[in-house]
């Protein structure tokens, strides 16, 4: 099975994952989540008329003619909760933001005016037309109006504006959640003792921090011992939590397979590429499950060729564009398979970052891309144009 | 004072905010953070050599010449706790991963072998070299060599590397680590009860979640009373927690000035700029504070145009690249001030979005960039190419 087929086949199993209900989350949760209802403003914006500028609240007839000497009748400051009445030809001192009084149709910003000789009045230099400086309610936005519309990805001014609007809490599309299994009987917590025969897993921080990076949320995450049995316990555990369950090991050709096992209704694959050859899709009590190779280059790749598009598209993350390059060695690919090797940008063009081994991860740490050599390759020269994939 | 005089004076500000020391932070909680000095591998990798193949172990002198039939002595599971010696001119059953026999020097893929009639033995039909398939102790990276250098922003390969090579805590330079306070007596957390001359809060959300998406930690985010007593209070609790602190309103030229008031060594000025003119730079027990103005298009516009690049260089994201682009209809600017229109980028350009009012929160929700106006720009023609700033 070549590695463009079974990519679709992973796309088609992700529509199941889509089928989400929405949340009702707080705003203050709601950096980078998918809109899922229109919001409606609970007020007008502004909710009152208030002053746009540190001055004063006056009518304008008692202005027409500058300097026009007026005696301050009030002191009003933002958050003030009386509502006060203009007194014709005379002023209000008012702080930006407080809620102009009743009969005044225009503000005098402070720079305008100078206290006069008289204690309690000032002299107005210049005049202003009706509404200057005056922020009439609902300018910005009536209330019921859609602050922010349905299908949005919410960023800061869409959070802050939906606060203004005094909107509380909003129906999103859940992040996509997704449970991590890692599985070999060889596997070792970073940290652990380690016996003969015993490696650390590098998959399980691996694949979920990469699940992270590109928006999803993970579950759970953790490692199962080599039974099916035991797998199954977890799957159980986890299935009614998760939109999607990713698994790495157990399923290529060897005698012990658990995730093959365990989801014997899976297809399970030899894809035509390098690494991440084996592969699998399942579905287990109606949840997706994709089965990634165990090698922690192969699972890496596997995530990064396979996953990556869908979940970040899921999470409504642009797509990481793939850029052409120019090799600045020679490579030898694998006849009839697609061959992702390490590489590392530079500005003489990409270099293969040591072999293709799926063991080589540390190595793998240093490259910052894929070089994505297609089946029918097998000699390429240096300087010849290659696709390079961002990691 | 001009915008580019007040950026770099908070340009400086933040250099005090950058000396923090390093913490130790598991590795699964490392995507993204800074890493602080070099991470050495604990163990050899691979930790022990290893088949790279489900197949059989043997020596090479026993298939010289193929067919050959050998005796299968052993089944080699990875994960095996055990350690094996080869029977010479015999082989093992080896799956991916487990530990070589001692004194077996080469692999045969179960492909290119078959069953024997009799049982027990198997027939191999093609020969291989010395080390085919065979992955060495230490052929990735040895014990003690860095896997990841220091000064890594860390990505999903670098956390799978570490976790193979049994790193199980890093030392990172820790997030910067932000408070988040808005004043003003007029505020009131949205879904609350909204008296007269009140208005919701959309700067702790708006802030917050700026911050959060571009890297930093929002250790606190509260709104403080109006009174210097009170502010000074909440800021006591949270200034030794955090390495910056924000600010919204109580700093223009009204008469309840609570952050000018508190923080009266603080440098308050009127920036020659649209909107967002009063700025503030303090220093509170150490803790550099960003005073920011209260309007909430102020807010988060002096929030974009002022502490966006330093917090994104700060947490290793890439700026935000600004473009250029041609106004869809001309504009008209206050002269000599910076002005920050917002705009909405389309095919044909971009679209100034209402007015210039910091007040106009809900229509800044639907732009999608700022249009920087220089200061000496007053008629700006329609089809005139300006420059965008992505939000």
């Amino acid at each position: 099975m070549s590695y463009t087929a079974h990519l679709a086949a992973i796309g088609s199993a992700f529509l199941a994952a889509r089928q989400r209900s929405s949340t009702l989350i707080p705003v203050r949760d709601g950096l980078g989540q998918l809109l899922a209802e229109d919001a409606h403003s609970k007020v007008d914006l502004p909710i009152f008329r208030n002053s746009q500028m540190d001055g004063f609240a006056v009518d304008v007839a008692s202005v027409a003619r500058v300097p026009a000497e007026l005696t301050v009748t009030a002191v009003l400051a933002a958050g003030w909760s009386g509502s006060a009445e203009h007194v014709p030809g005379a002023a209000e001192r008012i702080m930006t933001g407080a809620a102009m009084p009743v009969g005044a149709d225009t503000v005098i910003p402070i720079e305008d005016t100078e206290p006069a000789d008289v204690d309690g009045r000032i002299v107005v230099r210049s005049s202003r037309p009706v509404g200057a400086f005056v922020r009439e309610a609902g300018s910005d936005i009536a209330k019921g109006s859609t602050v922010v519309p349905a299908g949005t990805y919410l960023a800061p001014r869409h959070l802050a504006a939906m606060a203004c609007a005094g909107i509380e809490s909003i129906l999103v599309r859940p992040q996509l959640s997704v449970a991590v299994v890692t599985t070999g009987a060889e596997l070792v917590a970073p940290g652990e003792q380690i016996g003969p025969g015993q490696i650390y897993d590098g998959n399980l921080v691996g694949l979920a921090s990469c699940l992270i990076r590109d928006g999803a949320r993970v579950a759970h995450a953790e490692r199962s011992p080599d039974h099916p049995a035991e797998l199954r316990k977890i799957l159980d555990r986890i299935v009614g939590d998760v939109d999607l369950i990713v698994t790495s090991g157990g399923i290529s050709a060897g005698d012990f397979e658990v995730v093959r096992e365990t989801l014997s209704d899976g297809t399970f694959r030899h894809v035509a590429m390098q690494p991440g050859g084996p592969q699998g899709i399942a579905v287990y009590e109606g949840t997706p499950v994709l089965c990634f190779p165990g090698n922690p280059v192969s699972t890496l790749v596997s995530y990064e060729v396979f996953a990556r598009a869908v979940i970040r598209e899921d999470a409504g993350l642009p797509a990481k564009a793939r850029t052409t390059s120019r090799l600045t060695q020679p490579l030898t690919s694998l006849a009839g398979k697609r061959q992702f090797f390490r590489g590392k940008l530079g500005d003489t063009g990409v270099t293969p970052v040591a072999g293709p081994g799926s063991h080589l991860v540390a190595a793998m740490a240093s490259a910052d891309c894929l070089i994505d050599i297609p089946e029918d390759n097998t000699d390429i020269d240096e300087g010849a144009e290659v696709s390079t994939w961002p990691l």
